[in-house]
């Protein structure tokens, strides 16, 4: 049984259901019947134990933090609170956008657990988009809840007291932030010891290192990212944190929650949509790969859109925060939406960095993406990833210059005809 | 007595002997014999009760929060933690820049009281720029005193978990900050019932309100204010917070101590030379009023000299913080001044914009400033304001585009012989 007094101690297939079973909400889906549940642990990203628990009655999923980095070993120490943050930034998100997000049953602080909703028949997006399949729906969902979570729980809307107790709330997960820092932010632009890449990229690597100005531009968001508390984000919003079927959309995993930069999740998330783009050549024929291609250009352009619509739409319905109050504009006659126009500009800037940086640390720091993992072919595995690391740095440098959606799509068309090696 | 147990109370110089004199650290300046102590309330500022207690043996200040705001009254209360807050700001001020601020004896939490150095002959800065003093080393200081408390107290110099972590309990402060939220970015652009300012200046709060490019601008910098947390600020660093003789410099009074733009402390304080300026043809006549005003615009010169020569000394012997890690530039061979140069543009656009709307907020909102309100004739005064007022449009404005200190007083020098009135 677990309670409130009890010291951690990870969850076990053996274990689960004597520890589970006499909590209310969990035996409501699963039954009081122990005997009848089953379990396995199928945790597959970098830093937890995930099971699924199911019965006759219903299925849940048990996540649990461990005290370490899954993907590294105990090695690399890990604060088991990551899963308070994921817990609360799961009910601010349910709250801001309803729906997005699995459903709670189950929190226990002390266990770094909790147990929620088994989306079922849902996959996870990255492999969808290795696979080369579509999700109706996807853009304008994801691109809602980036609006909403980014809009909602900034000083746009929200109570300004409130923002900041949650803003100091969250400087607690700072070790998960740390990971950030170093994994995103810095650890790409120099010989950090857990770095690896593949085999061809040297020169790239080389001339990303001996980009001066473009070191100076990612440090400068990283002072962005670790002092500009602007809103409450997910963190972690990459392909591998999205769980779809062929026309519903879900978003998980976001123990890496933070208040940082409005433009910070959709930047990641379109970052990782390029990376989709960039590594399609290995994946799929001639005879696809066009078509599928445009498809996830066309993603990305919706998403924005949809991203843009609706920070719109709650900037001219829900704007009653501190920032930007109608006593100094509307109730004098006058307009916001210069400042509208100012704001997503900002975002956009912002995103748009993130984005390059994405597009490096991914190839070049610990956490490699399978979009390009999986491509067998060293060789080409290396061509398409120089691509994708050079029209990063194009990002990084231009971030302030490229004013819209259609002019970085039109960049990653550019980057996908060279030939760097 | 006063113990940790008490409820607060406000001391009265009746009570104040009776309730502090068993308290080691005071008796210890003051002597034990409280029958020697005699005590005199002199707070002049909005907040605070304010005594100076002495005996044949020595002198204390005693500072007092209330529980609302002196300069309104009881209908607008204030919490008594931003004693805490003071208190904490006035600890971590004496440790970055040693000297710079009164030496703390005692602290009480409950009674949100304060036993500081008396400081004497110091009087307070403001009053010796209405009276056409000079002090010597007072650009340097606070210079210093800007550049080392910007610099040490963010991520170019802390532990980045600890500076989360105090970042945290700043955000406590919320209602102080909620005071500059209101009165310095919000109130003077509209009709708000507690401005006021001066006969004569409507057709230029006209101009101010009717300008939306402006007031998204100051509005970007409340963003600015309320979410970037780059570092520990003073919060209110005018020359009512500073305390002069004619050659020592310290600074005082930080209850609005919060984290946000590394600009912020530097702008305001250049905002209150230039207020200065442009009140002196008020206080003295022809004969000295160049030579004085000259002296203004060389010290505001002089500060910023002092602030950036002190902030690249820390950059490059102090940059021990995640931001710009000697990893990703020097261990390359490659060097970080572009860094420092776009680092220090950055906070001098910031300056720039802060200085630009604490010039408005001075004359249209709550709290004036005596430089000003001390001028009796009110064509005089409203003819100087007026290019307070003016200048201050074009700061906020121009923020970005003005690059260094010198453009910056050379605008002041021709605002000062405009005639709006």
């Amino acid at each position: 049984m677990t309670n409130q007094q009890n010291v951690y101690e990870p969850l076990t297939v053996e274990t689960l259901s004597t520890r589970l079973g006499d909590i209310g909400s969990i035996t409501d889906r699963l039954g009081p019947d122990t005997d009848s549940w089953s379990s396995e642990e199928v945790g597959d990203g970098n830093l937890n134990l995930v099971f699924i628990v199911k019965s006759p009655a219903g299925a849940v999923i048990v996540k649990q933090a461990l005290p370490y980095v899954r993907l590294v070993g105990d090695s690399w120490p890990l604060p088991l609170n990551r899963a308070f943050f994921e817990y609360h930034t799961l009910m601010r998100q349910a709250a801001r956008d309803p729906g997005s997000v699995p459903e709670i049953f189950y929190f226990d602080d002390d266990q770094a657990l909790i147990v929620m909703e088994f989306l079922t028949p849902h996959v996870i997006l990255r492999k969808m988009l290795i696979a080369g399949e579509k999700v109706s729906g996807l853009a304008e969902t994801l691109g809602n809840f980036c609006a909403r979570t980014a809009f909602r729980g900034s000083d746009l809307s929200m109570v300004t007291a409130k923002k900041k107790a949650d803003t100091a709330t969250y400087q607690g997960n700072s070790e998960l932030m740390a990971i950030t820092e170093t994994l995103i932010f810095t650890d790409p632009y120099f010989e950090a010891d857990r770095n690896h890449h593949t085999e061809g990229l040297d020169p790239f690597v080389h001339v990303l290192r001996n980009d001066v100005v473009m070191k100076v531009a990612v440090q400068e968001m990283l002072l962005k990212f670790t002092a500009n508390a602007e809103t409450l984000l997910h963190g972690d919003l990459h392909s591998g944190s999205i769980m779809c079927t062929e026309n519903e959309t879900k978003v998980i995993d976001p123990e890496f929650g933070f208040y940082g930069p409005m433009g910070f999740d959709v930047g990641m998330l379109i970052s990782n949509y390029f990376m989709a783009y960039f590594s399609q050549p290995g994946h799929r024929g001639a005879d696809e790969l066009a078509g599928y291609q445009e498809w996830i250009l066309g993603l990305i352009t919706d998403t924005y859109s949809a991203f843009e619509a609706e920070f719109t739409r709650l900037w001219k319905t829900e704007r009653t925060g501190i920032l930007f109050p109608h006593s100094m504009f509307e109730d004098q006659g006058h307009s916001a939406d210069n400042a509208l126009d100012g704001m997503l500009g900002h975002i956009l800037c912002d995103a748009i960095g993130i984005c390059g940086i994405e597009m490096h640390r991914r190839l070049l720091s610990l956490a490699h993406n399978a979009d390009f993992e999986e491509i067998d072919d060293v060789a080409i595995r290396a061509r398409l990833e120089a691509r994708n690391l050079m029209m990063g740095r194009e990002l990084i440098l231009q971030r302030g210059e490229i004013n819209n959606i259609g002019a970085l799509c039109a960049l990653a068309r550019k980057y996908n005809e060279e030939t760097f090696l």
